[in-house]
């Protein structure tokens, strides 16, 4: 069974190669931009500076076999990571909102290539446990 | 352009229809199990009681068109909305793991249909800002 992912737009950062890039988000990294296709523009409406919102993106030539990965800690399972590798390779951040401006979100820190396919942005919500 | 997603398995809740779903996560709420094909079960390895998780799942039946939608505020824009209606409509909670046991994690107070496709989970990270 599966489903089929729309990408909505692009992401762009600082990093051209998998090894340049960061290993997790770093809230005091680059900028990068959220970059909207058209018909998705207005759909920014209501979005505001200093919101923190959750950025999915689509982490391409990843394995999506992975189950158990070795790490410098030792094996562990895919779903105990926050590896690249993994059966959907769905990258989420949660970053607040640096600027906007038609079509372009800005945000410090994503942790992934240049031309990243942009999935969803959404309000993050928070609980405490 | 696009890209497939793998279900990895479903989520019990105690919700037949939409119309008893809770509109967001509750922390206090009813236990809730995600269950992992046999294929993904060693995934598991290394999760822990009480860590908080990112769960990731495929909302069915929604409006994959959706741009601006009316709320009870007036239009907003999708991406400024935890709405399932959306381009991709990928549900995203995070939640501590209430216990484990093989293939199976429990949490509380998840706010989807019972047999809801899971996509992921992997460990939540926060900053503040």
């Amino acid at each position: 069974m599966s489903a089929e992912l729309n990408f909505i737009g692009r992401i762009e950062t600082p990093y051209t190669a998998v090894k340049d890039c960061p290993k997790n988000i770093q809230p005091d990294g680059p900028l990068c931009r959220l970059i909207l296709n058209h018909e998705y523009i207005e759909g920014m409406q209501g979005l505001i500076f200093g919101q923190r919102i959750l950025i999915l993106y689509w982490l391409e030539n990843t394995d999506r076999t992975a189950v158990v990965q070795s790490t410098r800690q030792g094996k562990a399972g895919t779903f105990a990571l926050r590896s690249p590798h993994r059966p959907n390779p769905i990258g989420a951040a949660v970053l607040p909102i640096e600027s906007l401006e038609n079509g372009q979100i800005t945000v410090r820190g994503l942790d992934c290539l240049n031309n990243t396919k942009l999935l969803d942005i959404k309000p993050a919500v928070y609980h405490e446990s």
